[in-house]
């Protein structure tokens, strides 16, 4: 019986352990820092009002509760031992045959780490609800005011970085002010919220191809986004960011421009790439630690042009797929293969009901890149009852133009609440 | 044209404002401190993670667009100045000619308030969002630790107050260890949940019949909850409870017990009762104020017997539709006509297809009531989405055993993250 720990319950983590789930010669313990797999390609549907937390979150514990050989841990990794292959918890240590990092990653400002405050990025469901609060804040702060020019900072948002994500926020936001929120405010027009989309690249969208990245420029620009590339933010404070010597006035800014990998301890050096990504050989193992493994955002593997594969959620799930058969073959006396990847393509959505998508040389947009996006994010959505809800919330919210979870939480539970 | 300003967006301030909705002799203003109407009735399911907080929370905002003559405003009301005819808020200074007062209740711990901080009640959604964390981490902390008595203390749960609220949430307790949660641990055995439902009363659920009183204690029992009745919490820590000179150690204790009017200051003395409530004349106006009225759980209004009515759904949404009915009869010139409560009976759920409810001299048990509880319920939950989500999240929990929102979240984001 060899013992398999797996730190990170993503993609990545969960899919090696799913594999594993059922082997009789495998005892898996899954350790994460939250209770939850988080289906992060719809994290900005959450922070946009248009889906609950729990739609795209389930505990990792009820997703691996049928497999008796596998032990779901709700706790801190403090470092790996691998003299005496062990990893050091904040419950105590565990010793391991095979170790998985797949801990992932989390927004950077690239030295700017005092900006976050004031843009939070888009990584845990907590953040998720910290941006719907600041965005729909926003919209009630503009209502109450007479003053003019501050109804006008009020209205206006700002996205950091031109990826997926910077995209689908900003087409979200002028979206949800000219259709969702229009009707529902007496004191402003919030038709003439601006959004302004900031890349400091060329183009948006650089991993798609040219053409696709001009059509989405296009259909965020009929959303009310105006964009700007080859524009480098230069501060962000409370009040507003500069763009180069351009001031913009907003309470609002959300960054979504910079990623690192997420951090951990060992007692050897782990060699790592710019992005903070721990450097893997060509069967995900450690360079010179064969028994431990590294998958998901927090891996640099290269691709057959040596650039390294994106942080996105088919890398993670095809390599914690390749992690379980790996093991498994191994526990059997099978050699090692090393890791393919199979590009499946990729995708963005632009507000509702558009998209683009790129499979290899076939290329959509419009309606039919937005229907293929909708149907890959439902298939894969993990369980059955997230799926349903989901689909009854878009189907609802295509229907009525409303979106549905548009709660205000407060940022902190407050212990002792004031009056009135 | 008269200004009426309604304090509030709970069942009072909302069916008052939507009275006056389409009212061409009215100018309405809903003030409230958050952005979105609550069905507190179902506080409780989200908890115990059967409900996500969108589910029983729309924005008033919302549900009151299509009237022109309403303005809903996000905001908190600092006093009332009755000289002038007008409110001090945090935006500026607003005139009435009417003003209603319904800004609810909240947990009092009857001059022990330093209790808060560890046994949270449950008024709002961050309350209950926390309660949801506190519940389901403490299953997840008996898991990872092999030390016994640390996770009896883990296992143990402890609910103060026997009212309908404590009811449903030992009830939903003692249900949820029992099958939902069982099957997803390994290491312990989440059937030997205690959970323990102290009441200072000779009896749960006192406002109901001894018959049915006692039917609700046996089903708890059932659920594995034990009721100790005629039990004084003495003191509450962060490892526990003293009742008496019994200790209970526990780190999940939920509050409850008391409930007391929220506050607002006027140039003038507002009469109050020992819940802080404010006593209203037979119109709902305060004494020596015919324009200002207080309605919901922050008014006292005495029964035909002298008792106060209770700070329930159904005495709020008569008491807001019977002010906008005053005040629209006011307006064309009509005298007013003093507030009648129809009694439509009580009902509180134990579990899961359980209840107790009692209409005059029909009373009901077990899963007739419950299925009663539940078309009331559904019947009464603001907007068509939500209720076709609710009844979907139920039905998927009820034919499955399964909880949809077992997020544990954050209690405060944090600005910087911590690694791994």
């Amino acid at each position: 019986m060899k013992k398999i720990i797996i730190i990170g319950g993503g993609f990545a983590g969960l899919n090696t352990a799913k594999g594993l789930g059922g082997n009789k010669d495998a005892e898996v313990i899954l350790i994460d820092k939250t209770n939850h797999h988080l289906f992060q390609p719809l994290l900005y549907q959450v922070a946009m009002a248009g889906l609950n937390p729990a739609d795209i979150a389930v505990p990792v514990r009820s997703l691996l509760a049928k497999h008796d050989n596998i032990k779901v841990v709700l706790g801190n990794v403090l470092s790996i031992n691998s003299d005496d292959k062990k990893v050091v918890t904040d419950f105590g240590e565990l010793s391991y045959d095979y170790l998985i990092i797949a801990c992932g990653a989390k927004h950077t400002y690239f030295g700017n780490e005092q900006w976050e405050q004031h843009a939070p990025g888009l990584k845990t469901l907590e953040q998720a609800t910290e941006i719907r609060r600041r965005v729909l804040s926003a919209f009630e702060n503009a209502e109450k005011t007479s003053d003019r020019s501050l109804q006008k900072k009020f209205l206006t948002f700002a996205v950091v970085g031109g990826g997926p994500t910077g995209v689908e926020l900003a087409g979200a936001i002028g979206e949800m002010s000219r259709y969702t929120l229009a009707k529902d405010f007496k004191n402003i027009d919030a038709k003439l919220t601006r959004v302004i989309l900031i890349e400091g690249g060329s183009r948006i969208l650089p991993s798609f191809s040219k053409k696709l990245s001009a059509w989405a420029t296009r259909s965020l620009e009929q959303l009310g986004v105006q964009v700007w590339t080859n524009s480098i933010v230069t501060n962000i404070d409370e009040n507003g960011l500069n763009v180069g010597n351009e001031r913009i006035e907003t309470t609002a800014v959300l960054w979504a421009a910079g990623v690192k990998a997420n951090s951990i301890d060992a007692d050897f050096t782990i060699e790592k790439d710019r992005m903070n990504r721990i450097a893997v050989t060509s069967d995900l193992s450690l360079i010179g630690h064969p028994d431990i493994f590294a998958a998901g955002d927090c891996a640099c593997f290269p691709d057959d042009e040596g650039k390294p594969l994106p942080g996105i959620a088919p890398v993670a799930m095809q390599q914690g797929n390749y992690l379980a058969d790996l093991i498994s073959a191994e526990l059997r006396g099978k050699p090692r293969k090393p890791f393919k990847y199979k590009d499946k393509g990729q995708m963005a959505t632009i507000g509702r009901s558009k998209a683009i998508t790129e499979f290899g040389i076939m290329r959509l947009t419009g309606f039919t890149a937005w229907v293929a996006w909708l149907l890959v994010h439902i298939y894969y959505l993990a369980g059955f009852k997230n799926r349903f809800l989901v689909v009854a919330q878009w189907a609802w919210s295509y229907l009525t133009f409303r979106r549905g979870s548009r709660l205000i939480l407060e940022k902190k539970w407050r212990f002792y609440n004031g009056d009135s």
